[in-house]
């Protein structure tokens, strides 16, 4: 892209109100006004247009970004590690098997110790009801309190890389993905989006994705359809954003139960597994009460419960309800594909695959959306700041 | 702070003969002269300083900062990372699960073979008795060999992140926090320290804070109290080395029996468990036998004589007792806090709370520390350095 | 050195063909022609040289090097963190432990997610026959056609760490010390090399260092023996790469069950240990069949086979039938040393001795050659490159 279209946008992002951002943390995407979500996509799409043109937007001489995954990642590591490179930062990873971390050791004590030189905290903690983002906030509080008080030189910015109830940066990269599918933000306007529940042999998936989508597509004026068996209700209170935002959007937010009737004539659709809310509140309480037996009888239960639906499967039937038969196809990876890697899972074989190629873009924006958000609360004035790199223009690779 | 303050502390760091660290390690304080001591507080409140006002401090280009944990850290390992970051080089973990060394492999060829771009090894090494501060210098001996014979193109500096002796990270990070404190390294002279044992439920901690801290702190002039029950003494060659400190600089160092008398009167105080050197010495036999069953009886003994010293407890009453009631409390952290961490610790919740702020910023010293310590190891004229940076003027953070 | 010496070694550099390297990856050094052969020895040593002259050779200003290691490493771990970090990136391990890889998900979509931001992927997986070279040209392949789908905005190079066919950083790091050894790869020509097997304690090792040896040595015009037991085959197809490369370079390569009739009037001895290629073979089917009892019986019977071979021991007997008593000793370490490492291993602990200084120095050099594969696949014109750098000036250490 050329320097003068890549100034363009910084326009664009100028006109944009995001001093909200500064010094804060991305939590969940409905704690942010509609002009910082649209500054994180244009920050993301700036940085990805410098990169390929060889344009390094590296800020940091030096710094860390420290990494705490107290579930497995892949690509989430992946993306956290490329998104703080390219800023200037290495990735310090918290262990907390390899760490002293004393039992009752308060988390604003942890938070502070690792963060002397931290500007960037990634967490993701999305395996109990009610637990990832609180300690995200506490972790966010923590290091507020250190920076107000001077311990901290720097205001490490918390990016919340999967809690219990928001999935942000994986919501926002999905709805990239849409940005440039359909040529422009205003261009989602009216589109349907059936955000179903999908079977898999796997049945504790977290709720993240689903309530982060709900809450995420519904600002931009979209038909959101959430499509779900009864007993796999996600949480009230993310519903309640998703009313909400339809409302002072202009479009729309229901439910159904019946995957064939969220597939009728959507535009874009969203099959994935997860696991029921109920159960996640029931289990939660389970593990706190260390209760090893009420856990086994409790993920029986939800293997019966979940066997029952094995014909939600995003179908070539299904995908053929679709506007022009030919919806876009979305998920977060790795999907569950039947015959594949299992034998009865979210999608069939031959939609995955003509799929592929769209789905590695939706992952690919990822990092760029970190990226974003991270420049975005580090940068007093973001704009100004872009320009100043297009000034300097040092290559990415000499 | 301005340029101007920044380079006046230049020129008296320039003042310090510190030519004896370059090329060399960090393994114990008193293996360094006054002047060397000096150096790495000047050389640490710079790079602060420097930091501070955005002036970026690196002078790597390239190079690998290689770390080998042989005990959990969280403090350490970030403090480490921080100060390698900050001066442009990036970590590399040993992880010897993760390794191929071999069954036999000498200290020699493991050391030579991860150090070919290597610029500083820190080795935490702690839990022998005369086994950490020993294999610390087999590896620098083995780097400094390869060194000489061309095999290494730089000479890796070794820096010493806690043995069984010392930990002089610890210790002149804490002596940082005094200085800071009390205003100045000349204002400690005659300041009473009380290094008290303290009871936790964990009985075996290392000796090396306050065998550190008694080490250090005798150079200063103070006045240095050790305290503990019979049975807890820590290695005699460490308080020969307090003695002569303590005669050379004008202070003094005894010891005594009871809590109360080292808190009485005492500027600072800085309570915390360790375990008997004696009983440490015995696990390091049982250890090198493999003799599982004598390990377990020597723990049954060990918690049994630790439970007699409940009543060492840094308590608001005896914090009355020190001057003008208002004692600097320290401790390394984590803390054992009595109704928070554990039901009875080494510190009442109410004196741990008060002190919070202050621990942080005890704390946040270390990196700066060691980033001293690799600086004035790796740069031949490190004053004249410090001014090219200065000059240089490249912003941490664009 | 100076830069007039460096600048005449850029001149060759650019003489040489190397075109067919760049965006290609680096899988089997018999894949590549004499000149990227030449180049990789050629850039391998400016690098060296820039480095020893506090030249900065780094190209990327941000970036990611991914490690995949499925077999424990230290030397190649470092050695790869060594050469990524010389040139600018940064690793980011994919530990498949701490990993979210989906059972069942494709490698397409693994080698996709980890590389938006990857420039390099350096892999290590040799353990079962058949496997590692596969996978890796699976890799390899994806991100091939994730970057000419435009998905990744970069085309990775694959660098083999190691697989169960080649192991091409090790062999051409060895080559590399014999070209510095006998002043000049020209110098080769000639010189007899036996590649012996001898006895471990361990009987499991790779093939991919005999192997690689006598794939690459044979391409110098060097006599190249490859001595071992009956039953300690290597794989037929490298045998034949290691014959056609004899016939063209006007060497020779031969085979004998004689460690004596290899070291007599030999130039260079390399003897070390490894498993039969037949067993392995077995191996891999036992393992894909999961089949426990059958690992176990086929271990008892490669120990028993393995015991009957413990002479094969490179002695002081041994060494005193080479050329001039004084072949040079090599070995990928670490080495099975009698009496040290081991009861009874692959040398005498004297003759290693002897060897120590020289050993590390070969080993030393695997940095360079990973950072020299690296530039020549990523970087169009690497002559013009390194003139560029050389002008540029910028220091490793300021």
């Amino acid at each position: 892209m050329s320097k003068v279209a890549i100034e363009k946008m910084i326009k664009q992002l100028a006109e944009l109100d995001s001093a909200g951002m500064y010094l804060d943390d991305f939590l969940l995407t409905w704690d942010r006004s509609d002009d910082q979500i649209s500054a994180v996509f244009k920050m993301a799409e700036i940085l990805m247009q410098m990169r390929k043109s060889n344009i390094s937007p590296r800020i940091f001489d030096s710094g860390l970004a420290v990494s705490l995954f107290r579930d497995n990642s892949t690509r989430t590591r992946f993306s956290f590690s490329s998104a703080a490179n390219l800023l200037g930062l290495e990735v310090q990873d918290l262990d907390e098997g390899k760490s002293q971390i004393a039992h009752g050791e308060t988390v604003r004590e942890t938070a502070n110790m690792v963060s002397f030189m931290a500007d960037v905290i990634g967490i993701r903690d999305d395996m109990y009801i009610g637990k990832g983002n609180a300690y995200m906030r506490e972790v966010a509080a923590s290091v507020a309190q250190g920076y107000a008080a001077g311990i901290l030189e720097q205001r490490p910015t918390l990016v919340n890389l999967q809690c219990d109830i928001d999935h942000p940066t994986q919501s926002m990269a999905d709805a990239m993905h849409l940005i440039r599918h359909f040529g422009g933000l205003e261009n989602l306007r009216g589109k349907k989006i059936a955000m179903s529940w999908a079977y898999s042999p796997s049945y504790g998936k977290p709720l993240s994705v689903p309530q982060g989508i709900i809450g995420l597509m519904t600002r931009f004026g979209m038909d959101v359809v959430l499509a779900h068996p009864e007993g796999y209700e996600v949480m009230p209170e993310v519903e309640a954003v998703a009313h909400k935002n339809a409302a002072a959007a202009g479009g729309s937010f229901r439910k159904t139960g019946s995957m064939a009737e969220a597939f009728e004539g959507a535009d874009i659709v969203y099959p994935k597994s997860w696991a029921p809310f109920n159960a996640m509140e029931k289990r939660t309480v389970l593990y706190g009460d260390n209760d090893m037996a009420g856990i086994k009888e409790l993920e029986q239960e939800l293997l019966a419960q979940n066997a029952n639906f094995k014909d939600w499967e995003c179908t070539e039937e299904l995908m053929a309800q679709t506007r022009d038969k030919s919806a876009l196809y979305m998920h977060c990876l790795p999907a569950d594909i039947t015959g594949v890697s299992c034998k009865q899972g979210e999608v069939a074989a031959s939609v995955f695959e003509r799929y592929r190629d769209p789905l590695y873009f939706e992952a690919s924006y990822k990092p760029y959306v970190i990226a974003a958000m991270i420049f975005l609360a580090k940068v007093e004035d973001p704009a100004g700041k872009l320009g100043q790199i297009l000034q300097r223009n040092r290559q990415r690779m000499l």
